[in-house]
């Protein structure tokens, strides 16, 4: 390494750890991936694993540590207790716990719950990618972000403030309902292709009556039987009809602004096509940089690295 | 048995094989109920499971059979190829398709297929279930008819014939959700209470809301983690949400007359009180009693029992 690190960013989830070692004016100097998430990190230790995983980059003893993610949760390494939305970065950052029986100086950052009875919902490690995102642009401090996945998070910020959000459990149906239900002998191990007309014309035909969604997905088993679909058309019918239903729920298209998609990879393909649909404008913001600058933002309150001072 | 039968109705599904001695006026006189479906009868053999159960029954072995359900499928006994919609029973039973391999003649009824490109739909075993409520009823020959099930059917007859039909993958669906996916921490093995509050309410919310569905159903892992829902009222709001959503699509509230709910059990205690949340007139038809009317309807156009003479 050329530069000295100032502090370790560390996105732990259920099932991935991600690594980057930070400067003191917050450059990136190296970078580090792992399937060590909490299942793993259970069993060897959380300590050690973090410890491992630094001492093999050549970081040292004593160079402190923020992470976000499911490592804060209860069956994480220490619970990091939600903080209630509305919530600023800084109050998340004010929130971090920080475990014992170790010797570095490590801060888990808390997930955020909106206490609503009958949308109760709750975000861990999304927050953090969030804030990074609003902190690198401009006017961002409002307006609706969508930030798909297993379970898609979209987002409401008013006044720099995370003020709401709802969870839909997108990608995680996708995988039930292609590989667990009858509909598996019609779609197999087949991906949905974003390009796929097939695909636009889900969404459309969901976004627009999203009541039909639970009556429209054995459609995909009749147009096999009947008219002989493909695995792949199968697979596009499917994932639009799930994305098409979650932008209907997501008020996306009234919101007056351009939606802000956090993605990366395959799922932003996805949803840039399913956008593209409906005709709903976007502002892309790349997911793996958004986590990073969020932990760099976080580590800035902390007053690990230079920049914007903690001012609380 | 104080009268001899006429016919054997056989009621043959994925995983489970009914059947009913009938005699020549159409009354029952023995009843037979095993697990002996699809999976256990391509092992057996279907002609040497059909042979054991009547035998068992002490029926003669030139008693004649007629069976609907997946045992017409390709995968079946023989394969009975889907009649296409707009269909009456006697369209149905004219294609009924006779196994080689056995010396009892045995009537294999087949399903119906309704070839619309985005609706692209196939049904088997609820047709005879239908025509089996809609003869033993007077002014039965139109309306909305309501199957619950793994997969809901919902089925619009005119004139006396099946105009067309809808499958909802709602007892799937809520299989999957319950006890497969995230939720399964909230819900475990518990089932929907019909009677509970939380069922009404998630009935009421997801019918006027739909597009809100696959954002709500997170809401029920937020509430057990934020107020410690618990397990019960975990699966009535999910049930709830899942025919919430079945009758917003099923446009059974425009239908204009009572709809039909052809159910059993547990099933149709939770589809009248989802009915009952929204004011929907209903008019219940016992499901058992269905399929049989309607294998007794098939035999007299079969010319194997009284009343009704076959007149195509």
């Amino acid at each position: 390494m050329t530069a000295s690190p100032a502090f370790a960013a560390v996105d732990w989830g259920t099932s991935s750890f991600r690594l980057w070692l930070i400067s003191q004016d917050g450059m990136v100097l190296a970078e580090h991936r792992s399937g060590d998430g909490m299942t793993t990190a259970r069993e060897k230790g959380f300590a050690a694993t973090l410890d491992a995983h630094l001492s093999a980059l050549g970081a040292p003893a004593e160079l402190p540590a923020v992470a976000c993610g499911m490592v804060g949760a209860r069956q994480g390494w220490i619970e990091a207790n939600y903080l209630d939305v509305p919530a600023s970065l800084e109050e998340i950052v004010s929130k971090a716990v920080s475990p014992r029986g170790t010797d570095r100086r490590v801060f888990i950052l808390p997930g955020l719950a909106q206490r609503l009875p009958e949308r109760a919902d709750v975000i861990r490690g999304e927050e953090t990618q969030l804030m990074g995102a609003a902190a690198s642009r401009q006017n961002a401090t409002a307006g609706l972000y969508c930030m798909p996945g297993t379970h898609s998070k979209w987002v409401r910020m008013e006044n720099g403030k995370v003020a709401g959000f709802s969870t839909f459990m997108t990608g995680e149906l996708f995988a039930l309902i292609a590989r667990r239900s009858i509909l598996a002998h019609s779609i197999g191990e087949a991906e949905a292709d974003p390009e796929a007309s097939a695909f636009a014309e889900a969404v459309l035909a969901t976004y627009h009556e999203p009541q039909r969604l639970t009556g429209s997905l054995f459609s995909i088993r009749g147009s096999q039987l009947l008219f002989g679909d493909t695995l792949e058309r199968a697979a596009a019918r499917l994932s639009g009809m799930l994305i098409g239903a979650e932008l209907a729920g997501s008020g996306c298209k009234s919101c007056g602004a351009p939606v802000r998609l956090i993605a990366s990879g395959r799922l932003a393909s996805l949803y840039r096509s399913a956008f593209a649909a409906l005709s709903i404008d976007i502002e892309e913001i790349d997911a793996d940089q958004a986590v990073r600058d969020g932990l760099v933002q976080a580590a800035r309150f902390l007053g690990l690295v230079g920049g914007k001072e903690r001012n609380s």
